[in-house]
């Protein structure tokens, strides 16, 4: 059996998501599709629209034969370690390919740039360094950076989202000497970060987060157009059983008690805290009545959006400089679903895996999983009061989800 | 001029405190009347009804000349650390006496039981420990011991919250070899517990309470028998501008976060804490749907409801066991609020006081008042979100209450 392994978010699953999922296991002649998908916390720093069963059932409904959870500590990262982490997982489970995304299609560029690059660390790095100390942020100093050394974005165009992942998926893969082999489809039609609606059915999963929130407090566009039935039907459910979506603004509360109760040691502690940013945020939470107003009273030229939401994640759950170790490589791999012909790939295959495979959380006791069951946790606390403590506890009692198809 | 001082946490002043500070003036021949009140966390682990700024305007309005705050370290605690840290600040203050309530009224009872435990302090100490091994809690191993040395509660029933708090303020006055004069008026008909109404126009604060919250939910019973007319109206006024009073059920949230979140070590580190203490309220945390839920599971016969509430109320502040410093005397005296006669008797007296007077936040640096400043933020907490940064922001822009009278 051979399979094609994607690096995924699905927040929520579209038909963008469903078109590159097609092309992947064509594109790898592949039996078997493995997704790698991030938990109930995203990369961009923020809490996952619905909870990560919901997603994982959206994914297996829709093509995907085994979903494994990317830990907390690779999910809520910048794109180099969240490539790293993911990278080594679909590695680690035998997939024979990574396919992802692009603006070209074409992997040539990728190759060129990694080439390139590596000809040029040194430079590089310094540039990067360079641009940081006359206060630019990381991912721009980046793309400036390459744009400088290589003339013009000569391969790639390292100032997209999708070329900054692609880029680092192969990167990770030729730094773990990975067996993957990497694959890009193009992608349709809605770039990365786009807010509106651009074509008849294809949109970008921020396009259709943007118009579920303004649905929720207008009643008015839908997205049944932009999403495959399951999803929609899927995210009704959701909205029924538990009145709301997540929403940055659910955790406000908690994130400004946390900010509000830490000693300035206490939050030093905490991953990605940089020396006197601490005091910019308890300012900001002493004086701001919602998380947008925070989070344009922190915002500075220096820091980008994206990397200060990743940080207020990394407060609302504890997670310390102690608990988001370096290494490259994760320790295990979650299993949050499967189909039949998962379950027959897990069956026949799992034995080569090179990392513990984890079905129950009862049957796992290295404290790196600790982290993931907090998360899950403070992801529940946007639960209704009543339902809460069963969602507390679902982290423990749910088995892995199985759709039989 | 002289002072009488009074103990009191007025949640919310009710005719009671109005007799008892009317007697205590006369029993006193004072011409002013000092209150040191404790802030917005109470010393049975709660947080206040109302605000301590509303809460002062009651005082204010009622025949109170000056309010001092208990500091949070003194406020929420066992009894004896309660009376030692209010006893050292009317010292601190030039109070010439200090008057309060007894089931009796009679001085004698209380000085014959502090000269019998002193002549069997080893005893008695012995006793309680032995208790306390079999498992019985603190405050009924006090009064277990003290009926089995000195024979049925011979002078002073110790089982009664008021005869406790009595005592330990007649202890703490020999222990700091205060100048304070002690003096006792009989209470009338409430018991401090009490949670029905016994009189036509008495009535516990407890009673009053419930009462209060009855009416929230089902718009019921009225309490304006039993309070003076400033406070009937000060209350409602608070309902208006916040919406609602201050109970455990508002900050169960924060709390239910707070033990979630943190580590073994942190929790560690909170005062009070016993070794597997931590365990316990975790566990409750993650399996309880309310407040008063989590309360029934955390309860054990070795610890008081109250000493629970207490310690909750130190994870929710996230105060620490470091910053509860273990002396028996205040640092500062902070000035809530003044009445002209209070605001006479500073100008004549303040440099006489043992105490430095705090009545701008901005102005005073020492880090002992940070707790006080915390407590006042978290306690804010409940407000509206739209409202809570003005409230959070309030301890430090509001200037002590005066009140022309």
């Amino acid at each position: 059996m051979k399979a094609v392994g994607l690096i995924v978010e699905y927040n929520p699953f579209h038909n963008g998501h469903a078109f590159h999922l097609q092309a992947s296991k064509e594109a790898a002649g592949a039996d078997v599709v493995i997704a790698v998908m991030s938990g109930n916390f995203l990369q961009r720093g923020e809490p996952a629209l619905v909870s990560k069963w919901y997603r994982t059932q959206m994914a297996l409904l829709n093509g995907v034969d085994l979903v494994f959870e990317l830990p907390y500590r690779f999910a809520v990262q910048k794109a180099e370690t969240f490539a790293s982490g993911a990278v080594s997982i679909l590695d680690a489970a035998g997939c024979e390919a990574l396919c992802f995304g692009s603006e070209s299609g074409d992997l040539t560029s990728f190759l060129q740039t990694i080439s390139f690059l590596k000809e040029n660390q040194q430079l590089f790095d310094a540039s990067i360094k360079q641009h940081m100390e006359n206060g630019v942020s990381y991912p721009k100093a980046i793309a400036l950076s390459y744009q400088g050394l290589s003339g013009s974005d000569q391969f790639l165009n390292l100032a997209k989202p999708n070329n900054i992942l692609g880029f680092q998926y192969m990167k990770a893969i030729l730094e773990q000497n990975s067996q993957l082999k990497p694959l890009t489809v193009a992608r349709k039609n809605a770039d990365y970060h786009d807010e509106h609606f651009a074509s008849e059915t294809i949109a970008s999963a921020t396009s259709i987060r943007k118009a579920i929130f303004a649905e929720e407090e207008m009643h008015s566009p839908n997205i049944e157009q932009y999403v495959p039935e399951p999803t929609n039907r899927l995210l009704q459910e959701y909205k029924q059983r538990f009145g709301s979506y997540h929403h940055w603004e659910n955790y406000w509360d908690l994130l400004q008690y946390k900010l509000i109760t830490s000693s300035a040691d206490e939050l030093k502690n905490i991953y990605e805290m940089e020396e006197g940013l601490e005091n910019r945020l308890v300012d900001a939470a002493l004086t701001s009545a919602d998380f947008k107003e925070y989070m344009d009273n922190i915002k500075t030229k220096r820091y980008t959006w994206t990397r200060l939401q990743r940080l207020s994640v990394h407060v609302l759950t504890n997670a310390k400089k102690t608990d988001m170790k370096n290494s490259i490589q994760a320790e295990y791999i979650r299993l949050l679903g499967m189909t039949q012909t998962g379950k027959d790939y897990l069956n026949k295959m799992k034995k080569h895996f090179s990392l513990p495979i984890i079905s129950k959380l009862s049957a796992y006791k290295e404290k790196e999983i600790l982290l993931d069951i907090k998360a899950a946790r403070i992801y529940a606390m946007a639960f209704p009061k009543h339902i809460r403590k069963q969602m507390i506890r679902q982290e423990f009692n749910q088995p892995p989800i199985f759709i039989q198809k």
